[in-house]
């Protein structure tokens, strides 16, 4: 495939000088029409060493109005970059709505380099690349415009240029021993390269390849094809938007699932004051002491509490973490998006809290708010929180891959003891805050949300991360079984460690 | 001043029954009523080793609502944290308004550690309790409420506390060697301890000394203590408030400063186009060389840029950019804060943006809109923006002293010349999004703006960061000064190297 970037493109001076100012003119006006649009850009520059890529991004920076672009080098991962997933330090740097971010050595970067020096095999590299693609596809479909330019040299142009380069007292700095070392690899190199962009050049995010041996004729090429596709996706999104108006929301929630896992929770099952007691100190003292492995382990947990109003969310996590140490764990109440997380990706605002090594978090909500109130409020579109099934999977597989332990908790509650529990509510001065009318419009709405309820358990329970439904009318109950699933799990997790962090999540059943 | 805190105080079990539900209903009241208050609590909860902090901390997070406070840990700083000036980790960390922080090991620990070790004298101390002084002065006057708990413990109670610890074996794992050591310098230790609280125990910032023997008497202890100042807090603000309103803010301007520093600026100066051609080449070349030095030595640098509208910031920041790769700066355009932002210090927002070690970062317009358009359009207090001199003043010493080469341009024309410019951008396709009606409101509001910029230029001008006014009549007379500037300071930054990051910075005159 890299015949095409072989062929020797070159652009005279005189061309260029022709060419350059109407090409800048372009790129600032449709920087400036993005400025105001609802998706951002990312350009990802990789290529071959002594294709030029620092020159293209330093010309492309001149060219447009570099306040609104935001570029980013990738070099060896921080500490704290290491004690998250993979993808984490990408997605901290993903540019928000209107703005435009490039990247240099982004993600394709490692498992390229890994592949070659031989450190994967051929079934990682594909792993990797799936990876991949789902990410750039989550981001695609968000609205965002992924520009992918490889900048290729053949063989003997890859030669030459690097020995110019430390010829030259000025340049001899750039050529490293690791350049060295590649050139010697120019074909494995190239095979996998070759395989790596065929895999991952998809209707959405297509490779231009180019001819790097003439920074005019590349920066010229990279440059037009930038302008092209962000004036075409301007263009896309504002037919998609007309589009979006004339569609009708659905009057009523469909069901996706057939069977009603809820109904069949056995919601009389309670708990004496006696045996909680116990069972509360036993289970508690249990946790301590595996918190404070997982600590030492450097084993970092999330658990996600979801449930109807009124369930006992707050109280389960309290009573959760009284058991932990209040230096490893912060709770993330999961309310509005502010005005930053809402020029980005709905995952990043919980990206953002990924916690460090040997930390615990608790997402008091979380990202499955994608699937139940903006599904049901219309606030997601079909699309929207159709498709939010498989990209929370993937997040979750994320997370669980790194080693993190990760639980699930459903607090169901039935009807009748959620109006009880708000009248109650509203007779405790210290609770009142907790009862408003939006408490009420969203119980009549009840239906609607068992429907989504159902649907989001059957898609997204997973053997790594299963949902657990927790029988709640009793409150005592419900804390007992979710202090004694976290302790099971969290010893489980713990008894395995070192191997934890390889298995990947399968669909699986439901845990109850 | 320990004394206080060894008379053996202790909570009977009985009492404390009776009196936790109390304070736990007025904490979780309290709690409630600081969510929608324009302030944020900042708990930092220090004291000698086996003094329970801990413990305590365990207990206000199950007292109160934990989703609402968050709790942080500060060990050994991770390696993006050491790439910045020290009190980047709690600037990152600090509540917005309405929440709760509690931070164990805030920035009292190192200077204390590094007392009692003798890593530093009786002076530097001194001087690090001055800072720390004057970054919660800061924080108070922006309305936060800074509440300082010290868990004391007698020589014999300590040296029990720590045998018991270590006896048991669910707790052994809490006794380190480092808490071994500072058994047997206790005398030195409590003899820092005391200089510390006593330096930094200020009117609205005062410590609570607590005997931390008795956990039941230390935590109740604390707890009413944060209630008590929550809830003074909260009456004193909406005083605050009240008396704000009633003051009329001044119609017009009025300097403070005696002398017109802009006014002596010749604002013909000009440089031909050949010369212009010759010396861009030549300072871009140069800076070439010098950014990548930098980089390689991992020296930082910040660059400000204020003036007029219209006045050439834009051009003038590519002139430079130009001659720097792309990967090693980022452009920080400065425009309203987002609601993030506006939750915390108006300097949280620049904090936030600080580059890790070898990065150039450029604000497009800065922390200096505080004295400039907040000013002139009244959007902060009198004592807001009169204090945010100091306040900037010490920031700007905080990057100095880390190493960081610090520039500030005022880019400076006359108010004809910013007219033609105005009518210029109107007749150019993709520069007439730069015009807004803004823009000519601005302008009606010159004088006051001259003002506000002398007095500016005045006040923040110091040794390590002075002021340089720009001449930009003339564009390309100003690019280049700009450049040779910059080209300067960086150069003898980086032939001091090594000595750099020491030296304090001291007021002195403005450069022009």
């Amino acid at each position: 495939m890299f015949e095409i970037a072989e062929l020797g493109h070159t652009v005279s001076k005189a061309d260029y000088n022709e060419q350059v100012p109407e090409l800048r003119t372009q790129l600032l006006t449709v920087q400036q029409q993005l400025r105001s649009c609802d998706f951002s850009v990312l350009i990802l520059i990789s290529g071959v060493d002594g294709g030029g890529k620092g020159d293209v991004i330093n010309l492309l920076n001149e060219w447009m109005d570099p306040r609104y672009i935001r570029t980013f080098a990738f070099g060896t991962p921080s500490d704290e970059e290491k004690e998250r997933p993979k993808f984490w330090r990408f997605w901290r740097t993903l540019p928000p709505k209107g703005l435009t971010g490039i990247n240099v050595s982004s993600w394709y970067t490692e498992p390229l380099a890994k592949r070659v020096s031989g450190q994967i095999d051929d079934n990682a590299l594909q792993i990797e690349l799936m990876q991949i693609r789902q990410l750039e596809q989550e981001l695609i479909d968000d609205g965002m415009l992924i520009i992918k330019c490889w900048l290729h040299l053949k063989k003997d142009e890859q030669k030459k240029r690097l020995k110019a380069l430390e010829k030259d007292p000025e340049t001899s700095w750039m050529v490293t021993e690791r350049d060295r070392k590649h050139l010697k690899m120019y074909d494995d190199f190239a095979l996998v390269a070759e395989r790596v962009l065929t895999d991952t050049s998809t209707g959405d995010a297509p490779w231009l390849i180019v001819e790097g041996a003439d920074l005019r004729y590349s920066s010229l090429t990279v440059g037009k094809h930038i302008y092209n596709r962000i004036q075409q996706q301007i263009k896309r999104r504002e037919a998609e938007k007309i589009a979006r108006a004339a569609v009708k929301p659905p009057e009523h929630i469909m069901p996706l699932a057939q069977q009603n896992l809820l109904d069949s929770l056995e919601l009389d099952l309670t708990i004496d004051k006696k045996d909680y007691a116990q069972e509360l100190a036993f289970y508690q003292g249990k946790l301590n002491k595996l918190a404070r492995e997982a600590h030492l382990q450097k084993r970092s947990a999330i658990i996600v509490f979801e449930g109807w109003d009124a369930a006992g969310k707050g109280g389960a996590i309290r009573r959760l973490t009284h058991a932990v140490d209040a230096r490893a764990y912060q709770i993330i109440p999961i309310a509005a998006p502010t005005d930053e997380e809402k020029q980005h990706h709905y995952l990043w605002r919980f990206w953002r809290h990924i916690p460090r090594a040997g930390m615990l978090t608790i997402y008091d909500r979380s990202w499955y708010g994608r699937v139940l109130v903006e599904r049901v409020e219309g606030f997601a579109t079909d699309q929207e929180w159709q498709r939010a099934y498989s990209e929370i999977v993937n997040f979750e597989e994320a997370l669980v891959a790194h080693g993190i332990v990760l639980l699930k908790f459903w607090l169901h509650i039935d009807k009748d003891e959620q109006l009880r529990r708000f009248k109650e509510r509203e007779q405790i001065p210290y609770k009142q805050y907790k009862i408003t009318e939006e408490d009420y419009r969203n119980r009549e709405k009840w239906d609607d949300y068992q429907i989504a309820v159902n649907d989001m358990v059957t898609r997204t329970s997973t053997k790594a991360a299963p949902w657990v439904l927790v029988e709640a009318n009793d409150k005592k109950y419900g804390r007992i079984k979710i202090l004694k699933t976290f302790c099971e799990r969290l010893e489980k997790a713990l008894e395995n460690s070192g191997s934890g962090g390889k298995n990947g999540a399968s669909r699986s059943g439901v845990a109850t």
